[in-house]
């Protein structure tokens, strides 16, 4: 019995696929067309809480999971065991290698709707199988790491620490969201495994048990004074904040860390108004000789509550954040989606489209690049271009961008450079590129984050980001449209 | 390489705590309390989307993880590396042994605010230690199985199908989701790989991405009739529902299947109204020979929605859920907390209560047992009564009850038969309890559920259930309020 925990090599998830898939892969063996190779885009259609970007995450372990990619006996016996899939359809699986190509964009990087963040090439069969591990990843990591963000934003430079586990949804969101939080700029994390998983630094003190667990709160404060001197920041809400717990803390700190020249952490305050609270603390702690004394805050916080109470003046260094982070409570869904968007015919790019009722439906067919344009005087980012992938972008010339839908907004950007954002991940099934640390991307993210205009950043009604299409793709679109509604007036 | 997924062998969660149960189980180890007997209470304060009751769920989930927690090599080497652990605590870790008493509610269980869930008797370094894995893992699958039962509700009888993989946060939100939404009352999972771990029934069909691939929809309806002519439930709204799609899906129908003997299983729409587009179907379906075709709707829906677009008459005999279901969107978080609510000195329990700012986070103190009263002409449950655990209810007699905080609110209970809900789990670390199948789970919380009064099942402001403390307990608990709110007055 193994009980090492590394999830890439024992975690067996190549059957978390919605049986569809399956179906479908079957059904393309039996049809002969399973090895034609399909383009599918991933892409999301709207920010979540009317944000004005998101922070895309989750690559790594999809990374993982696709490297590994392959199905054990158990998984055969299964799917023999349903008696709807060709035997030839189960060998194949049997003996499954992942030949696909994937291209997609680095973790960390702010993201817009209706660009695609990864794109998978490969034999129908298999580009279609990937599609809810895919979504998945992407879908939650992005989501918490967007979320994250906001939240850290609001507290303008303070600390946030993520404290969500008990309330994630499932382990891996526990884990994983703990990783993506972290990501999107949360300074630590609750979470002691995504500390010995990631090196994201796991922080914690005590909880209420332990002043209820002594005979009284002040016996209480010294015992852990004692044991963690050098660490010593204290719960004051057990019974009351203002008439117990600040004071049994000032004494504390007087009597166990003053005469050994050490500077107490902190107060944690977890409940009651948290304006009224940290405003007296903070006089309190002040006027007993500790300005430093940090005044750490938690119970149900998000971006919302956080800028309200530094609006309203609270005397706070750092947030607690938890439930509503790890599940992104205001939102708790990232809709991003897997589209076929062309198929090799005899070797030639054939584009696809699925035409919806939805207009936001549609989708963007062809083989896609995107190039992010910055202006070479400030590097500020001016617009993403999603181009076909083997057009270029002459950073010398005047070049004239418009809406995709309002075609008569138009730009002529000039004095630009282009970087383009689609790295190839995966060639042929072979990984071709390395994950940096999540420090790593932790810095890329706010690096990148700092090339976005003000406006584009600011939490209501951020102005709209330009997603545009080349003049070609916007152009083979508008005649598959026409193509394709002609027959349904 | 293993790729057998198993995690409760393969899997090592021992380290997805919070933090600050590490240092403060290091805390009484070094203070010489570790071994000092606790108890904890695992509760929840109020139902999510301001419905009438829980089902809870995960509890087998818990049960594996507990009888296996032991700590690696890994683990502990990760754990010296931070230098502030105690050597002895750090042994005490290599050779651990769960000794708890665990107490839970069987899975499937109608649950109500203020009742314990889940009691944990043991030393208070593994009974603080397991906060965070007790908290996550019954708090996730009873948001998600109490989610899912209201969506069941509102679909009257209709088949219920979850297929919210895509959109789940993280990899066991996808799993763990699917269990606790069948133990809801859905009739089945897209989720494969939940039918190979739980039993439950994977189903799935075709993603635009078939129709698509094809030449036209005609023939992508015709290449999944012949591989799946007992199976043939066509996707529709590619192109166009009403002009395309079902026209298509009863020619293939007419040709393909009809000349066989063969019923087609459904159609299914995935955008544009459902309301218009099923009565439009329904009828195309009845007049061309084919009322038994089902239609099955997908695209965003929840329990709201259903109960709206069927008042309206639409045609609809199944529905797949995704992402509102599979996050609980529009309460995605389950509040379950933890706290100690008594310890043992000398062999006496000493019972604790935690005060508050908010009266909702003061608890119920002492070592406790739950009633469920039940009307013995009717069946239905009529109160649940939080007792210590070593009260007898004397079912011959008539019963006092009364409301906890509105004390005149009293009820005279005759005529009843009381049943405990809490079972023992763990006997000081063995495992005492079975499991059931989540087959007979979900047939247990269905008829559970039967017992509740219509009452309680409404959807907007049902009537609260009651729970009530028995005299004792609510004695105690006024005895430790006065005492400790004296000093801070």
């Amino acid at each position: 019995m193994s009980l090492t925990f590394d999830w890439k090599e024992d975690r067996n998830l190549s059957l978390l696929v919605d049986f569809y898939e399956l179906t479908m892969a079957n059904g393309y063996f039996k049809n002969g067309v399973g090895e034609k190779i399909a383009y599918f885009d991933m892409y999301f259609r709207r920010v979540p809480d009317n944000g004005g970007y998101c922070i895309v995450a989750g690559l790594q372990q999809l990374i993982e999971y696709l490297k590994n990619l392959k199905f054990s006996d158990d998984d055969i016996e299964f799917l023999k065991s349903k008696n709807i899939f060709n035997e030839e359809f189960i060998n194949y699986l049997k003996n499954f290698k992942f030949t696909c190509d994937v291209y997609a964009i680095k973790e960390g990087t702010p993201v817009f709707p209706n660009e695609p963040l990864l794109v998978v090439r490969g034999p129908i069969m298999q580009a279609q199988f990937i599609e809810t591990m895919v979504l998945l990843t992407i879908n939650h990591q992005t989501l918490i790491a967007t979320k994250a963000n906001r939240i850290v934003r609001a507290a303008e430079g303070r600390t946030v620490l993520e404290f969500g586990s008990r309330r994630a949804q499932g382990y891996d969101g526990a884990i994983f969201g703990a990783r993506a939080a972290y990501i999107g700029g949360c300074n630590a994390t609750a979470c002691t495994i995504a500390e010995k998983q990631f090196g994201i630094p796991a922080v914690g003190t005590m909880a209420h048990s332990w002043v209820q667990l002594f005979d009284s709160e002040l016996e209480a404060f010294r015992a852990w004074a004692r044991t963690y001197p050098e660490n010593c920041l204290l719960l004051v809400d057990t019974y009351n904040v203002l008439k117990s717990g600040v004071p049994n803390a000032i004494k504390v700190f007087n009597e166990e860390l003053l005469p050994r020249g050490i500077r107490p952490k902190g107060i944690r305050i977890d409940s009651g108004d948290i304006k009224y609270l940290t405003e007296k603390a903070r006089k309190m702690l002040d006027e007993a000789g500790y300005p430093d004394c940090q005044i750490i805050v938690s119970n149900s916080l998000d971006e919302y509550i956080i800028k309200d109470v530094l609006r309203q003046g609270a005397k706070i260094d750092g947030f607690g954040v938890g439930e509503r982070l790890i599940t992104a409570k205001s939102e708790p869904v990232f809709g991003g989606v897997y589209k076929l968007v062309a198929v090799e015919d005899n070797g030639k790019i054939v584009p696809k489209i699925k035409i919806s009722e939805n207009e936001e439906k549609i989708t963007n067919p062809g083989f896609k690049q995107i190039y992010r344009l910055f202006d070479k005087e400030t590097n500020k980012a001016i617009a993403d271009l999603i181009t076909f992938h083997d057009e270029v972008i002459d950073e010398d010339k005047p070049l004239e961008i418009f809406d995709p839908i309002f075609t008569w907004k138009q730009k002529t950007v000039t004095n630009f450079y282009a970087r383009p954002l689609l790295t190839k991940i995966f060639d042929k099934g072979d990984l071709v590129y390395t994950s940096p640390s999540v420090n790593e991307i932790r810095s890329y993210a706010q690096s990148e984050l700092n090339t976005l205009w003000e406006e584009i950043l600011r939490f209501e009604n951020p102005h709209r980001y330009y997603v545009d299409l080349s003049t070609k793709v916007w152009g083979l679109k508008q005649r598959l449209l026409n193509e394709y509604t002609k027959n349904y007036k």
